[in-house]
């Protein structure tokens, strides 16, 4: 990280982080800021964990709908909720993300990947999200998975959830700003005003 | 709860209350609007769903703490996290919220009883705190426990976790406006909008 510049660690599965991807370009232009866009498995750290926010949790799981509703109109998204939780590919899902962040067309494809998960009900990293999404960014479904699923992809997969254990990550999204960790979609202010002024003003 | 009225629910023992009771009265007066103190047991209803936020959490339960001490010094409040937690003698601090409450001391002692324990250390229904922050408001200790410990306040305090129970709230702090639910400190203005729109803006 450098200066200007905040590292976003997020998992596609999480569902607070529809608010973030698909809002991430514009606060980002907006103030003046960079992104650096960071999958990590936070199922492998949450498991670890034993943090379990909403699996069999069935009244704070509909909060959990219906403030991501408010919450996403708020920014002019749209949300269709509940969707399918948990996902059934989520690690295949950040795969393709860290893959398409190295060749180019990975922002793009997340946040269209987000968009059908949460407008037309369809999981990331399956049929038929998979190949729409993909295609959306001009790849082909068996190339992009095949490449996805090589040893080098799955390393780097493990190595990132590795260095989000290590700075003490344990949700998406996660903004850090040197070394100050902010979780949730509803700390981006915070993080941004940490960048500004190592502080949180209003 | 009536117009301009937000219910405000919540447990004496949850850490980001302390954000929310510490600044409530300045948020009435400023944004002219009116709060009801409704004191219920959180721990009662988070035990009936598996809900355990921090317990055995430490990765977690830290970033909690730092997390506080950031939007403390936002709203200009001490913090010295990490303090004692949980409250050995949490039901005795919320019957005294009632109690208070009813008898028009409850505000102050509350957020007396809070700041002995975020700036001093001192968990709210115990000695020292429990006196220190009793006398404050005019009480006696001995008197004020035994009150607290009738039976008609115990029975108010199990009414108001039932009602807080079907109400679908499942945590503290949470601000209910016509039905909705925001839960957490850091929903208060997402309450204030709605209050006054009908739906969230900035």
């Amino acid at each position: 990280m450098s200066e200007g510049e905040i590292d976003f660690w997020f998992s596609t599965g999480s569902t607070y982080t529809y608010l973030a991807v698909s809002r991430l370009d514009k606060v980002a232009a907006r103030a003046g800021v960079r992104f650096n866009w960071r999958p990590f498995s936070v199922r492998a750290i949450m498991r670890e964990q034993n943090n379990i926010p909403f699996a069999n949790k069935p009244i704070k799981s509909q909060y959990m709908w219906r403030d991501i509703a408010r919450r996403a109109a708020l920014y002019g998204l749209e949300a269709r909720v509940p969707v399918p939780y948990p996902l059934q590919e989520f690690d295949l899902a950040n795969r393709l993300a860290l893959l398409g962040l190295a060749e180019g067309w990975g922002k793009p494809y997340i946040v269209a990947s987000y968009r059908r998960w949460f407008v037309d009900g369809q999981e990331p990293g399956r049929e038929p999200n998979l190949s729409a999404s993909l295609a959306e960014v001009g790849q082909k479904v068996t190339d992009a998975v095949e490449r996805a699923s090589r040893d080098e992809v799955i390393k780097r997969y493990e190595a990132a959830t590795d260095e989000a254990r290590k700075l003490g990550i344990f949700g998406s999204p996660t903004f850090v700003v040197g070394g100050e960790l902010f979780w949730g979609d509803d700390r981006l202010d915070d993080a941004l005003s940490w960048l500004r002024h190592g502080s949180l003003k209003r």
